[in-house]
């Protein structure tokens, strides 16, 4: 299902106890709190972004992670450099399966394409600009316009600093804005990641389970050009000097101690409206879940002969089965949940509240009313073109992205629409250059066959007549007919070339106009009717943003006179979120508990010698000599491996720094448990625990099993 | 392996922190520690055994139980009243499946013969008695008969009191006696017992374990007659009334309550020597392990095909099966412990302290010594006659057991020996009812043959050349040659004939003499050996009372100088047990731990509709519609079925009352978990936990499911 920028980032949040991702700004307004939790730094200490600690944690890109060196080295999880460690695997020298392990900075070897550093250097309130007065009067696609121009002239402003990436992330369900400024280093390298029996281990199987033993640790080094500036990949490159890095904690952790994570998560909908929840819960997932188990099946069935094909989908079939779990999961929470009533009552209590005051009244009551609507035509609008978003073959896709770059290329940098500038191009070449590792056109005609037929078994008048037009789709198809037309693409498109695909990142719209290509034709054919919907898609945005600022307004209002504080909804951008180590009273079956932390003995009892459950050998004898080092922790007679918190993290969380109460490092957060997904809706505090990486064990692994001694120096452990 | 009764009798222990089976007279000793974990009531009324709350407790004879209403009413567990409501059951009112409920007095049916409630009146220290001054100056077999005189002409005087049992018990490895004198009720009826799939929810697949959630309970009544004398069943009697019963908790149990176990714990070993240890971990266990194991092979085989024998043998499967499980959990507790090289530090530290001082030494030096080398004997002598013991026919022992019943009965009562008295006549009648039963000829040669083939193939002078003369038994013999010997046997014998047995019982020792039965005439030829092999191991057994005593009183003394409060091992004696309600950091898998309480949840979730997990379908239902009545629990958001505490507990504990701080009824024990079953001989706090049936689960589904008002009425429910 496909949703407009604007309102992907609708989002917000209210909160009571230990919940809550905090912008780093707000601490001080929780301070009790924290201190009550075992914070012993000054909360103010950490509102500082260019100071210690804050200074020392960066973004990935879709994972957290943190400066632990002053060489500029980055600890993270396995899994969010695990393309780089394939990237650098032969067939000779596998090193996912085998690890790797630099010795010296010229061992280092280059992270994966597009890997990038980015060090948060300042986060700004720019909301009086983004609605600045004259786009306050707006509404609609007009008023979506001037957002986005906005945007983009304070982002373009902001990137004057040359080696800078700069944005304006929503807050609140669009109410406020923040300009990010992050230093962007480019060149990041491959230093240190432990055997994927180690780093993997426990794999899909134990992914969002407990007990959970998975060493999901790696280290990657930022490189800055000899002057100290971000710069791509050269032989000439130093490592960067971070103006701070974490130091690692001397006394372990125990269960009850204080920890916070550091990090970027990336998406929450905690207070979306009860109409949102119903759509989301009672119609989206359930369709996505049925919808991924038919591609899963599809894409196993036709590469179960074709080690190459399948290869080349491993990493999409494991990006559908992640989410499958995720939605099952919620689902599963929520059928067991009162989650819509309680959603329901919530904001009848808003209204009333509203609705009691004739000062709020005036101020929101139109605007509260006004937002049911719009959600309800969104919606609509979303399960009307949901099989024909579904039937939309990949490489036309492709072609709508592409003749829309020549499209926007034809007007200055500053008009083009946001996603089409220049800063954008180097994404756009990444997307066209990866495109051959990740197709099998025999895969792609067996989903289109099966994504179409669905979509042409719908009434005529169901079904988009400008896109059957385009692609030669005629009523009462059968599949005989379906999968010659579909094959009549596939052996003419010269997409699946890539010097073709790369030669029309530079081609004008006419060049495209000439094109024989079915899916280019087909592009072409569509555009004015995409613009189109488009635009009616931007008038919907328009006025839903404002009504949902207006409604997100009322909603920080209530809950402030309430006394409670209120954190934005995740974005992806910098954030705190703190709590205690802590196990859970009920397991995974009625009568069980979670213990706080898994030990040595977990991995060994786990371990099969194959598969996800590969545990090296040299590791399984550390732990039957009990080569426990100076890690051994008396109470579990053990090295501890990953422990529970109540951390109140999600994704883009993966690789987040823990912090004891000291601000020392105690491990990197890497995964949830799967009844507590719903939390990213529903945060349930009984429920929810993170899961993370002990540093002792860390550690252990670097020192008892795989000597790692010179990270361990430059750690300041040896 | 054959133990003789006084060496059965050898155990003691000393205890710290909440472990401890403590004699009732001792409590006041611990009364810091009662009051520390939550006791309220004064400790010193725990020591009035006829007074509230201890005279409220009783014993089934082999299991605890106590009384709950002022007309005899009795809480006990469902396995331990499993024979009553089998016995009760037929094809077409199948109470064992169905559960039974009397809706009146009237409606109340015998429990199983031979059934009796024990209340205990006196425990009285009668060591002076046991070991008057004659008797302490005698040795070996002397000294054993003399302490069996004393013992009888003490239970002689106490029995004159009609209607009471009276036993002597052997305390701290027999350095004192105890005169008990219990009133012994004859009349004993089944009230109520739950559906089988309710009483024995989980069966052997859960026995021993956690999560748990089995409602082993059940209700008998005593009954006396009309003047309220013991008497045995009759249409007049009528309920007794006990002087106390309990009172039921008003509120529910939380984790960390305090609780006590009042009950009657069988037999623990925890401070036997090194030595002891040594021969049953390293010897006895596995080789009863193996042994187990293939008698369960054989009868399994021979009773495949044959309902009528499997029913036949299902009890002793069942036993079989326990102890085999039993040993195995032990052993591999131990297998993972460093008990035996702790044990040996201990004894070390115990013969230091002894020789440090010359008093010490001149008072126990030489007994420490000695103790040794007289359990060595003891030990060779079981190792060396072990498979000798094993092969001796079922049949033999009958014809041994009933020939020396004879004998005895040419002795005045009093000079019989213990066991075959004019008072131990009802257990053999008993005995003999009973075996038609639990024999089938066929299995029966089966496992004679198993374990005569294997004493055969022992060189000549390792085996008893009287055994093998009685029994025909000839050097060499092949399997056919012994399989034609038992069968000869088993053609000819007519002790599977229960008028013959009947009449036996009844027999001179001539008339055995004259007998042709292959069975009785062993007996007859081995008597004489068997008399001899008694005394000699009398003998033995005199002289290790009387060190093993004294390496006792050594250790009480050495254990008293480092301030530590000493309690005997368990000897099916009335004992308190205290400790809280507890789940326990590690679990069944590393990484998970155990709750305190399971929930009616987890009965659905186990629930399969048949066999072991049979839930009855009313109760399935009342747990559907969450029909919790009061017995909710908010923090569960359920009804508690089990719970876990600390309770130091070990067979025989069965169906004890546990109480609350204040003394009130909270629920009934009735088992351990399985690696924690090794505490008999080494308690481990960390590991040990009890598992108790929650009074909330019994009256949830006495009133929600089974309708048991006119019960709750009586228990002051309704």
């Amino acid at each position: 299902m496909k949703k407009s920028l604007i309102v992907l980032a609708i989002t917000s949040n209210f909160v009571f106890a230990d919940e809550g991702m905090w912008m780093p700004q707000q601490l001080p307004e929780i301070a009790p709190q924290l201190k009550a939790a075992g914070l012993e730094l000054d909360p103010a200490n950490l509102t500082k972004l260019t100071e210690f600690p804050m200074a020392a944690i960066v973004s990935l890109g879709g994972c957290s992670a943190s400066f632990v060196s002053p060489q500029g080295l980055v600890a993270t999880n396995h899994h969010c450099v695990y393309n780089s460690i394939a990237h650098n695997s032969t067939a000779d020298n596998d090193l996912l399966k085998n690890g790797f392990l630099a010795m010296s900075f010229a061992e280092e070897v280059p992270a994966a394409p597009g890997s990038r550093i980015f060090v948060t250097k300042a986060v700004d309130n720019v909301t009086a600009q983004v609605i600045d007065a004259k786009t306050a009067k707006l509404s609609g696609k007009k008023r979506v316009d001037a957002i986005e121009a906005n945007q983009k002239t304070i982002v373009a402003q902001c990137e004057q600093d040359i080696g800078h990436r700069c944005s304006v992330a929503a807050y609140y369900g669009s109410l406020e804005y923040y300009l990010i400024k992050q230093l962007e280093i480019k060149d990041v390298r491959l230093v240190h990641a432990p055997a994927e029996g180690v780093g993997k281990f426990g794999g899909d199987t134990d992914n969002w389970m407990w007990p959970r033993h998975t060493g999901d640790y790696s280290f990657l080094r930022a490189y800055v050009s000899p002057d100290g500036k971000s710069a791509d990949f050269h032989a000439d490159n130093v490592p960067y000097t971070p103006d701070f890095h974490l130091k690692l904690a001397k006394e372990g952790l125990k269960e009850g101690d204080f920890v916070m994570a550091l990090g970027y998560p990336g998406r929450t909908n905690r207070h979306r409206l009860p109409s949102e929840v119903a759509n989301t819960f009672d119609w989206s997932y359930p369709e996505t879940v049925t919808y991924l188990a038919e591609l899963l099946e599809i894409i196993d069935r036709e590469t179960t002969d074709n080690r190459d094909a399948a290869l080349k989908y491993a990493s999409r079939v494991a990006g559908l089965n992640n989410v499958l779990k995720n939605r099952q999961g919620m689902l599963d929470s929520y059928a067991q949940s009162d989650f819509l009533a309680r959603k329901q009552a919530e904001h009848q209590a808003l209204s009333a509240w509203v609705n009691g005051n004739s000062a709020n009244k005036k101020a929101y009551a139109k605007d509260l009313s006004n937002i049911e609507k719009l959600l309800q035509q969104q919606q609509q609008f979303g399960r009307d073109n949901y099989l024909l978003s579904n039937a939309t073959p990949r490489l036309l896709g492709t072609a709508r992205s592409l003749y829309r770059l020549a499209q926007e290329g034809t007007k200055a940098d500053t008009e083009r629409k946001a996603g089409f500038q220049e800063r954008d191009l180097p994404r756009f070449k990444a997307f066209v250059a990866g495109m051959d590792r990740s197709f099998d056109a025999k895969v792609e005609q067996a989903l289109d066959l099966h994504n179409l037929a669905k979509y042409v078994a719908l009434p005529k008048k169901q079904r988009n007549a400008d896109f059957d037009k385009a692609l030669g789709i005629k009523d009462g198809m059968d599949q005989q007919a379906l999968s010659a037309l579909i094959a009549s693409w596939y052996n003419t498109t010269v997409l699946t070339d890539m010097a073709q695909r790369n030669a029309m990142l530079e081609s004008t719209p006419d060049q495209f106009a000439q094109s024989s290509d079915p899916f280019i034709k087909a592009a072409v054919a569509l555009y004015s009717a995409d613009m189109k919907r488009e635009a009616e898609q931007e008038e919907l945005a328009g006025k839903i943003q404002q009504a949902y600022a207006s409604y997100m307004r009322a909603k920080i209002a209530f809950m402030q006179s309430q006394g409670k504080a209120v954190y934005p909804d995740a974005n992806s951008t910098l954030r705190v979120t703190y709590g205690n180590v802590q196990g859970r009273a009920h397991g995974n079956e009625d009568g069980n508990a979670w213990s706080a932390f898994t030990t040595l003995r977990g991995i060994t009892a786990k371990a099969t010698g194959e598969g996800e459950f590969n545990a090296p050998q040299n590791q399984l004898d550390a732990i039957k000599a009990k080569n426990y080092g100076p890690y051994a922790v008396e109470s579990i007679n053990s090295v501890p491996v990953n422990y529970l918190a109540t951390l109140d993290i999600t994704g883009g969380n993966s690789g987040s720094a823990i912090l004891n109460g000291k601000g020392e490092f105690v491990g990197l957060a890497f995964d949830g448990t799967l009844d507590s997904i719903i939390s990213d809706w529903d945060f349930n505090p009984a429920n929810t625990r993170s899961i993370q990486v002990d540093l002792r064990f860390m550690l252990w692994q670097m020192q008892m099993v795989d000597q790692a001694d010179n990270l361990l120096k430059e750690l300041g452990v040896l």
